[in-house]
């Protein structure tokens, strides 16, 4: 068990592309306490401060995260729950999916309610064989409060986010990838992760951020809105290093020459 | 073929929580005509004026239901079609959605038209081996006008939504799962469906009907408003006896041990 | 290669119906220059001032299409790129989904960007086994701007859309169909697809345009806004001649035996 | 006070256009006792299967209405005030709202509660100089719940619902006509309103029908959706005898000689 | 000038309801900096842990508050730009808004940018006839970001949330009142929004807090999913023993005797 | 009348910034006939390709427009009734709302139909004491179907613009002005016009741009949608010349002093 509860690593890679690594590393069962939620909050702060290029988030331990400690439950009342899960909401699920970069989480076990939850505010989730997840909040009573339930029925639709939430079951990695939820299950998850992260990290990440502003019209405002906003926020790529050098190196040498900087 | 085309049971279950059980029973085709409609409202009220913990919906026969009766739809104008969906919507549809508990669906057999779009709006829905599920409206020139299209679409995509109602195919359950639709498969369907509303009514209900308000806000306002209303409609949750019980066992005594009143 | 870079066809099936076929036909690659979007908008017109009961989009040569000519992006402005995207999404995507009738898109190989987009505008998508589709515009630093992300989430959620756009990688038939993207994986794709659009025209097409309307209000509107417009619009069915014979047909000779003029 | 509560007279115009006028008429307040509310729940349905030109819902008596009979509260448990709630909108104010024709509320005096409303559910309202309003549910720990905040503040702006709710005050006619929510004072009211409701149904009722579609998609969907829906529902009107004998008129005679018959 | 910025003071009225009265109390000008934000925020969090019935947001000094102090704005990245934005939106719009009592906002004079933001967070807003109002944020180049124009518009329409922003003029009391912004101005604004507090504090708060989910329902989710949350939402008001002690009460002694506590 | 039927006048304000005025001139009534409608939306792609800082919408003549010249709208059938309204939606409404300045609408006098249609797709609108109001299409069957109905009702309310609409009546400036439709009535219109748009033009137009895409936002997909996207549209204004230059100038010099560039 490491001094701090998260580590938030950056590095260059060999494409030249920063890139971000927030692990979870908070013993055995890397539970969601206090200190732990406060040191997640503190790294998105950090990473919505300086995006890199793309992000990572990942847990060491032998589970990726048992979920929350119950004593952050225990005693209480209407108003403390309630501004818990509006804090926790302000504080990790909507910065995460505002930075202007691709986010993948990779959930290399059992993968738990605020976890879960987390991963659901990711870009691109991936997963080795023996990962489970679930939302099991109802164990003590509660419904999972990240925003969970509705990014869960955004992707696999609202059935089986309804049974999924309500009987509190786990859920292997597999029914996961097949409900959408899970995007890939890789033997030599940590290896793959990294290397998605990093391919992705040296694409065109402004083009990658206006896809996340597309998809989050449609999230909150319908096919309607997505494409009332798509002409003007793609319009500006127009202005972008990495569209015009793309396409001038597309153009003389053909695709998949061409590199990117993010700008 | 029973006096009445519906029943509507309630017991007590073991573990003391009260379960619903509305059976479809009009002969060997379940036809929903306007007697079957008028008898599934009078159910539905009754559920809606004394909500029990958890609804089973389910029939007898061979068939779960061969749809609506054809004479229903016979000499209507224009407003007289029009009433017959709005009355429907309003006194099967949307208080079936409303029910602040567990609803779960058994659907048997071949499940078609009025059934198959009650079903979508139940919370969960088992079916057997054989069952075969259609919009098959288009046999008389209808589309489906109990919110089915837009529910089957929020479940499996509009691309599937259009094609099972344009064509009026029948599909088989094992279809119906993939496409997120049928939450699962079951040999002794109703010895697994009757166990699944136990087990959900001797749950936390409270906390259930926070999450069907969760992914309701989600089906119809999307992610932001959902996300705008989680933090409160979750914080309630914080004064009722379930959770309060249920954080005090678990610290106590671990998972699992708790019980639950639905208050 | 044809002189023009597409053609649209109509004919009448032998059960009456007219059928149009929209060919793209432009090179080895049906690559989407201006000239090729320009005979796309002025079909799409001509479907539009007379449509037909049903449409096939489908394509000549070895690929369906290798998406659009890098040239098109060339030098153009920030407002030029946005005014570029506003005039293909109301020119063919938005006009094509309000095409009064079931438009099916055949995808017999390689099927990338704008002819990817614009099979997420149709229908119902049917695919050879041996097709590929793939959003690439990543390549060259853009984002696909035809409607294709938001089109692409709704049918099979944000994190599947994140990926394939962001990576750029090719998805096969299979992968697609699991995905609730492509319908059908067809053998005699080219048969099928004619004999999908000649039944779906011999159908009841008014109907057919009622069920694209509720799907619509439910993309943009949610399911409380395709509840709300559900009982009108399918009110104005028992108004059709279609409606009105097939409820005597089905009366008087059982199921199947109606025929419908889509009126 | 009459021996129905309400009554629902129908009668041609001069200009040969079917004119409804709902009129309650229910003793010296037109409380809304469950008889009242089943009348015009009985009135509303008979205008929705066989809808005229345009409706006028007026009221005899000093009072338009002093609201609900507060014995129909009394002794409700949630479930059946739940109940009560969704009747009423699926009996009253949607169906009000649905009808394919304009639809105008005189307020000649008092206008409280459900009567408010229900005049919110029309497309005009008119009130004579004396007519007071209020939603005054406070007084019995209530909140208005037939659809009135909500359509209020789609009118006037949510502080001024929020503001005539909360503090169950009366407002003056002229206030509610500098808010947007009543659209004009006559002092002769009773001939004005039937003027104008005349007026309306002589006009191209299938066009103020689709103006309300237009309207009805922004109120649920906003602007976007609204755009969407536009140019086929508007393309409808094209196929009407009132739009092309009026372009006739106009190109031949002038403006403001065409006639209309609905159709 | 006051050691702190904001006081938070609560008290019991005569009608033995509890009333908070925050008050901006911090230098001649009450400018946001950085300290005054915390405090706000951290006074909220109160507020919002142990809610009273009423609210009262008022400030000190000659002005109501100048806005921002720039300072604030010196030197931010883009990210740390948007991260000021999401934490002063989640950590005061938002969770004024989502206060389950009446919050009620009084301008006694010149009230700008974030002042201004924070009134149309609230449910009512009081104004002195010399109170001015702007979003002057353009004389720093930058607009509104605490949620004003959006919550201008609600109340006033695009076209005058547009002008007001993009002018960044000031706007006096009355042209607000007629805009539907400012609900009433009253000479002896301290005492008549404290009266007004108190008088809400002693209603029935919890109808007011359904009040309040219906209109913010309506606000992001349009009039069709405000409809299909009324029926629950009201119905849980049959619970209370406000509502069931103010219709015994008005059943046996008319209108106006019932006292309310809240529950 | 002139050679052209508009005109596009780009020139430089004192203050260096770039305006545009696009002026209405054709023939004494200055009707929408083809030629007209093309001229407009070739002067909007011209707009749309090289932005300038603000733009204004006059008109030569004595009235602003009188509408739509009647035999457009002749012998259409229902598909190209349709597509007319689509691309006018596309090529002038839509285009006219995303441009990246703000734009004026200078009402001279009578503005009817498309006149009025088009002044609703600009951000703020300015009327002589004698102009007059109309969406009048009912003369001839028909709805305003270039977006004015549901943009009269975002700024006046739903039952403001069914009455308008349905009536066909003309509303002077004053009452356009009391609704939020107008903003302001000039004696020296085109004076004031060109004066407003300069000095909005010589603003921090970047800022201008954000405040149009959260007030669109809110538009099409309410509050929580424009909250959602707040904080990252205002965060991108801290990357700008405008707002860095304006603090500095702000923080050394006091307000006023800064100058922009739209940088």
């Amino acid at each position: 068990m490491a001094d701090q509860p998260t580590s938030l690593v950056r590095y260059t890679t060999d494409a030249g592309a920063e890139v971000a690594v927030l692990t979870f590393d908070h013993g055995p069962l890397n539970l969601f306490d206090q200190e732990m939620f406060d040191a997640v909050m503190a790294n998105v702060a950090d990473l919505t401060a300086t995006p890199p290029r793309a992000v990572l988030l990942r847990a060491e331990g032998k589970v990726n995260s048992a979920g929350v400690d119950v004593h952050v439950f225990d005693g209480l009342t209407v108003q403390q729950g309630a501004d818990l899960w509006r804090t926790l909401i302000a504080g990790i699920t909507h910065p995460l999916e505002a930075l202007p970069c691709p986010v993948v989480y990779a959930a290399h076990g059992l993968t738990l309610t605020a976890a879960f939850e987390i991963s659901l505010a990711c870009d691109i989730i991936l997963a080795s064989p023996k990962a489970k997840f679930g939302l099991v909040e109802t164990v003590v009573g509660l419904t999972p409060s990240m925003g969970g339930p509705q990014r869960l029925a955004e992707r696999a639709g609202s059935g089986r986010a309804r049974e999924l939430v309500m009987t509190g079951d786990l859920y292997d990695a597999q029914t996961m990838k097949e409900w959408g939820v899970v995007n890939a299950i890789e033997d030599n998850l940590d290896e793959v992760a990294r290397s998605l992260t990093e391919r992705l990290a040296a694409g065109p990440t402004v083009a990658h951020a206006a896809t996340k502003k597309i998809v989050a019209a449609w999230r909150s405002g319908g096919i309607a809105h997505a494409d009332e906003i798509t002409s003007e926020v793609s319009g500006e790529l127009f202005a972008t290093d990495d569209l015009r050098g793309a396409v001038k190196s597309f153009l003389a040498d053909g695709p998949g020459k061409a590199t990117y900087t993010g700008r």
